[in-house]
């Protein structure tokens, strides 16, 4: 087999993160970055991902990047909103590129964003590649993984999933985007600006109600400080008692009266455990938890670097990850 | 949504109890049944699975049963063997029926019994139907399962599964078939005229091994007696000290002198707790539990539902459970 040729879109954190997992892992060659900022243009993508230069310089433009290149699969880490994902990727697809995203609300757009939805399947069908939104939440813990595990279950009634993370250990601008030693205003107007919000809960339970055959008549989702009442100190914060020490975020969704998914999830500094717990009521009722937790940047740049390796297999239009072959750890 | 037209091959206990999921459930409909026991030739396949008179009469030949049924898709649980399967397929494919069976050795074929295989696919895509072989284990738990935890990872370097189970609240038919009470010498009888084996450990060891893209240079599987020290009562057995309370069996997968692949299947009477446990080693690491396990008879019989409710949207050809769609609960 030859390697994958991928040109990467959006050179943050996350996708400098797959560029060097994509090099690790073997079996790809990423001939092609593209990015908005004036800054990054020209620069070699190795240098920007902290590796030996590669001879890659970042383009302005997909259509500049593909005067240089001819790559297979884009790798899409620009943007949260499907609204800006839509305008970004009309040269892809006429490049004939399928696509891998982390764009949260790519991961299920259908029922929230049917229009958008349906433009992007019919552009990709006509190109004849697949479109993928995939990520470890959306696209994965919450969604994906209780779906799957209801393969063997012959009822369910109610779906729940927690993700808890102690965010002591996490980089600093993570724990100051949960909102840790935030006094309450402060948090609050960040809730408002939509700086502190993660993106994609709703998405979530939209691809397991979709999944379930559920249809739901409400999702409400409430975002809330985790406070606390100690001093924590971490490596490069001080949290005071009355600041918060993260954020807890729930997703609820109903049919009727009925509370059929619950999604809960709370990052904070100090949390006493991480793990994951997904709880099945149903026959037969599955209560499931994952020690520790899964690590969010590393499972990002992996669940998007597996991605990537299987898409070109994938049918044709917008899919998501309940409608792919399971998106799996490949060696090179 | 019409029902999907079901005909049921092989009506032991999980092919009645299937027939009982499918009516359950709603949006099937089981218009043919099929087994080659004189004894239940006529009879009505409602009262065999112990519900109302279905009007459904037992047919010994797929051929009887297409006089008088139209089916879409066909369930076969008739056996383990996927040679025996091989034989009893020809005239379902020629019907232009899909096929999702619970044969042990069909939930990955590819790698022990490649010729066969072959022949199934080619068959089946020529008939342009998909056959998949599914279950709870082989099937899911020790297969797929870890295969689909695998997407959030970057790097794998071994799999680990348990699989532990409490005899205790089982059939007596089940107690008996892991050995329970056997005397040493009886078990290992047992052991050697096949009668006690749980087939499928190696099949899921190649499904894993083939996702993972791992060259195994040799798989292992050994079986033994767990013993106990202590007489055990249960409703309607009792089992003395130097008997054997139930079945333990390992699988072992390696690349050169790398411990790959462990799956490790313990069945008996008194086993402390039912769990199923999947680590994965390698980047993040995942330890994942589920409490109390998951029930093998109701899980396998929701599976095959499951499947037969989305086989019909699956690619033609020898499909397996990491090459479709996941397999999920759909409410009718």
């Amino acid at each position: 087999m030859s390697d994958i040729r991928v040109l990467q879109m959006g050179l943050g954190p996350i996708g400098l993160r797959v560029t060097r997992y994509l090099l690790e892992r073997g079996g790809f060659e990423v001939v092609a970055a593209v990015d908005a900022d004036m800054e990054l243009i020209g620069r070699d993508l190795g240098d920007l991902a902290g590796l030996s230069p590669m001879g890659v310089e970042v383009n302005g433009t997909v259509a500049a990047a593909l005067e240089v290149s001819s790559p297979q699969v884009a790798i899409v880490t620009t943007t949260s909103s499907l609204a800006r994902f839509e305008k970004q990727i009309p040269p892809l697809l006429r490049a004939g590129l399928s696509i891998v995203s982390t764009c949260e609300e790519l991961a299920y757009p259908w029922t929230r964003q049917p229009e958008i939805s349906r433009r992007i399947d019919a552009a990709a069908t006509e190109a004849g590649v697949a479109v993928l939104g995939t990520g470890v939440n959306p696209g994965f813990l919450m969604d994906f993984l209780p779906v799957a595990l209801s393969g063997v279950c012959q009822k369910v009634t109610k779906i729940t999933v927690w993700r808890v993370q102690d965010a002591q250990f996490r980089r600093i601008p993570f724990q100051r985007k949960i909102g840790a030693g935030l006094a309450p205003e402060a948090f609050q107007a960040k809730v408002d600006d939509g700086s502190l919000r993660h993106v994609g809960l709703t998405e979530s339970m939209h691809m397991i109600a979709a999944a379930m055959g559920w249809d739901l008549t409400e999702t409400t989702e409430s975002i809330d400080p985790v406070m606390t009442t100690e001093t924590i100190r971490t490596s490069g914060l001080t949290i005071e008692p009355g600041q918060a020490m993260g954020v807890a975020q729930t997703g609820k969704a109903y049919c009727g009266d009925e509370l059929r998914i619950e999604l809960l999830f709370r990052a904070a500094v100090g949390e006493p455990e991480s793990f994951e717990r997904l709880c099945i009521d149903g026959d037969p009722t599955i209560d499931m938890r994952i020690a520790g937790g899964v690590n969010g940047d590393v499972a990002t740049g992996a669940i998007v670097v597996n991605a990537t390796a299987s898409i070109l297999d994938a049918q044709p239009g917008l899919r998501t990850m309940i409608d792919v072959s399971p998106v799996c750890y490949k060696a090179s």
